[in-house]
């Protein structure tokens, strides 16, 4: 077959050839540390040494217990770049989630900041523990830990050569793996091989995606134990862009300040984060010349956050993407059609997940098999296929029915689609709320509940009714201790105008906060709980 | 292995069900003929009907003796659509080199022209014409022809249903070839997977290749018998931009008309097109709004012409690519650093061919077999590698030996490298001319021969000397009858002040035009033979 495999190893030595003295910035807890991508790559050099050297090799797989940071970073390119795989942990998971993940995983080594190692003395059994060959502790010193055997990260890569000599790889080895939050069941494993990140790497950077050239400066507001970050250590190094790592649990001005001094151009968070940091801008009057655009992901996003942004002269990118099928799969930039629309209609359409990035391939689906027509309210499940798109859960086998349709991921995302093609997240299916035989979206009434001056946040959930089979309750947290009957009137009374009236939540409950998933989600099974244990 | 084949057609059914009222717009000979994307989903749909129909099936091959239109563009989807691979054929070739690409790829079908029947006629024998299962003439009717059996393309995909049911294919089918011009020799077949094309595409879409989104509109320059015209219909319909396909021996009127009255944003073409273009916006001291950017290709690129366009708001990219390497491999961007520098020094590098897009990968080698240092005079071949970069000849596994290293392409280019690894193109390899053990660049003659005020163009070929082994003699062709001496006289002048005195060359021969190859550069074969033959 002619044609040369698709790999990561040469994003990054492209930045190493022709960008140098380009940055990577990490914020650690006492400083900022930095160095160029020709540091780095002697650095992750010295790690594949040391990696091959203690006899780590192709298809082992290696966890990473870890935060954004340069050395999560090398591990990015220097354990697939050998053949290996990482696989990336997320420390928020319930202690139970995390010890079936390193089972699941049969991980070799763990790779783990300092910071996480007690939570993860306690997550893992002493049987879990023991199969593990080696921790490695990523930071300048090892804290007292009854992990063993244990090595600070900075002993096992000294001394090793500062050139490695990248193995021309098979592109369908797995470089990386993330599993699902698993808000229902244990979470599952997604395996990306190089071609997958190679793809979505390639897609990231075009017009239709984020857009990245060598005049970037990326700060992802995404974990580097989720979804690869977006991939943004593979795009940015394929465009020579200049990296921010956001470090340990920044808090809004810690990512304001990077984007101060560090020139950043591009972010992309949450919209929880994103919502902090627009605050914070507000809040302190501030001017960051250098802040072009911004994308929020995984959640619906509201119009009145979108405004707030763009006020500030940042624009603001709405994208849909799912651990099964990496960050970024449709985005909501605006048609050039739609230049000379007003704002409210313009604004409407951003607040969308928007349509499939050039390489994707969707389609809309109903319970009866067809695909629904583009009228903006029939609504189905968002199918979605393509290179960098899982087919197969990891080791689950009995799983991949449910979730796969042929080569389609099923996403359970319901969507509407508009008639300029534009999706409309409606509702997680397992969270859509199906009453009398009506569908009731609990997302939009969030969406509207939460557009309530005094209300913080939402969850409705479906509970059980002898009559109506569901009916829908909301848990609200508000701002002050304004609860409730003239609270919920208003609520009442504004549900009504919008939505059909069996829409109206039976019973609205007030609550200091909600429940949050690993990955920062309302955590609807624990509400459910909560009203079933009331 | 998760993720799904990286094909075509999802490039095409985006623009169509996401761009439905795009247009692709062709000159044809008395009109302008426009469809969306929607009609033109329709016909390729009823041409993948049709060929279904008649019996063509996977991995035949369909050759294509065409210019640039939208009969020719339906071809692009609807061959490999199904499975089977269309193959271009240059009719700017020798006749005895067209009937050996018919030979060679083994063609099923041969579409074509009404205005190449003719042309057709002559190149193939007897023989090989008889081989030909059918002749599909794309006009509205057919002229007489001995080529049988003909079948014109309307009536051909008339009456087939709309609607086609795309296969899932394999990416590693091949989808197109591209033969090269066989400057020496026999053309070589090239060809191009599925997944090589959806590489380029990809590559050519990201800021740092063409930058292409759905807000431009696309003119090549580059025919649609040569190397895919850029891939342009593929990337072009990833993107959901508007398309122009320039018909049949545009000259520079036909592309700037097209350019003012279709709103053109993006073209490219060879340096001779570009020069005809921009004497054409000058002379006649036109405004292009909407003509953002062109890029050159293929040649060396001189400063005057990138200034000449700059001047008219017209950004201007030199990149470098080949048939083995399709279109756009290096490109010759500033980077950012480069912002504040003046402008003949920006100029400069924008001579270049600038640094590899994200994805290939490249070494400049020279005759030790070592990479030369970037100092901007050292020089060795380039070697290319990378997903769209083909690894092997169709059916010359003799000739694979020399042009391939391992996976590396050797590109027969001789490039200098930069401190900033920007790489200069010095000279083919096999035009390099080795005077008394000294290289002598042809490439680099010739440009310093062009900047004379009244010289055109210039080709110089080595020719073989007791003494030197070989000796430069300098072809010219001049804009007036001022031949001779006096130039001759200038001409050392201005040589000998840039270049050591050996460079020289020991004749300067004057003639009133150069002959070119199929592919419109100098034919420096056919000067040697001149030379030979005085």
């Amino acid at each position: 077959m002619p044609g040369f495999e698709q790999t990561i190893i040469p994003f990054l030595t492209r930045a190493e050839k022709f960008y140098p003295e380009k940055e990577i910035v990490t914020r650690t807890n006492d400083r900022i540390h930095r160095y160029s991508y020709s540091e780095a790559v002697e650095r992750i050099s010295q790690l594949a040494n040391a990696l091959q050297y203690a006899g780590v090799s192709r298809r082992d797989r290696l966890g990473t217990f870890s935060f954004n940071h340069f050395r999560h970073f090398e591990i990015y390119f220097g354990v697939p770049g050998i053949g290996a795989q990482y696989h990336t942990i997320n420390p928020f998971l319930p202690d139970k989630h995390i010890e079936h993940i390193v089972k699941d995983a049969e991980d070799k080594w763990i790779f783990i900041d300092p910071s996480l190692l007690e939570k993860l003395e306690r997550a893992l059994s002493t049987e879990t523990a023991s199969s593990i060959e080696r921790f490695v502790v990523m930071g300048d010193s090892i804290p007292e830990t009854s992990l063993d055997p244990v090595i600070d990260y900075e002993s096992l890569i000294g001394g090793h050569p500062t050139h490695y000599e990248w193995p021309q790889l098979d592109e369908n080895l797995p470089a990386s793996m993330c599993y699902t939050s698993g808000t229902t069941g244990m979470p599952k494993g997604v395996e990306y091989t190089h071609k997958m990140m190679w793809s979505h790497s390639m897609a990231c950077l075009t017009p239709q995606g984020y857009g990245v050239d060598d005049s970037d400066t990326i700060m992802s507001g995404v974990p580097m134990f989720h979804v690869n970050s977006n991939d943004s250590p593979f795009f940015g190094a394929a465009a020579g862009a200049k990296q921010v790592l956001v470090g340990e649990s920044p808090d809004p001005k810690d990512y304001v300040s990077l984007i101060q001094e560090e020139d950043v151009t591009l972010s992309f968070a949450v919209p929880t984060i994103c919502l902090g940091i627009i605050e914070y801008i507000e809040e302190n009057d501030l001017d960051l010349p250098s802040f072009e655009r911004i994308q929020m992901g995984a959640d619906s996003v509201s119009q009145n956050l979108i405004r707030r942004f763009e006020d500030q002269g940042i624009e603001v990118l709405h994208g849909w993407g799912m651990t099964e099928a990496l960050p970024l799969c449709t985005a909501s930039r605006p048609k050039p059609k739609m230049n000379d629309w007003d704002q409210p209609r313009k604004l409407n359409k951003k607040t969308k997940i928007g349509v499939p990035l050039p390489g994707v391939e969707t389609k809309v689906v109903n319970n009866d098999g067809n695909e629904v027509p583009w009228d903006g309210e029939s609504f189905g499940e968002l199918y979605v296929r393509g290179p960098w798109i899982t087919t197969e859960y990891f080791n689950r086998p009995a799983e991949n029915e449910a979730s796969f349709k042929g080569k389609w991921l099923k996403t359970g995302d319901i969507v509407t689609v508009d008639e300029e093609g534009y999706f409309d997240l409606i509702d997680r299916n397992k969270y859509l709320i199906k009453s009398g035989g009506e569908w009731i979206s609990s997302m939009q009434l969030e969406k509207a509940i939460e557009s309530h001056d005094h209300v913080i946040t939402a969850g409705v959930i479906g509970v059980p009714d002898a009559k109506w089979g569901e009916r829908p309750v909301a848990y609200i947290v508000c701002d002050s201790d304004r609860r409730g009957k003239q609270i919920s009137d208003s609520l009442r009374n504004q549900i009504s105008a919008e939505f059909p009236d069996w829409w109206t939540p039976d019973e609205f409950i007030y609550v200091n906060n909600l429940p949050e998933t690993a990955t920062g989600k309302i955590d609807k099974e624990e509400l459910e709980n909560r009203y079933q244990q009331r």
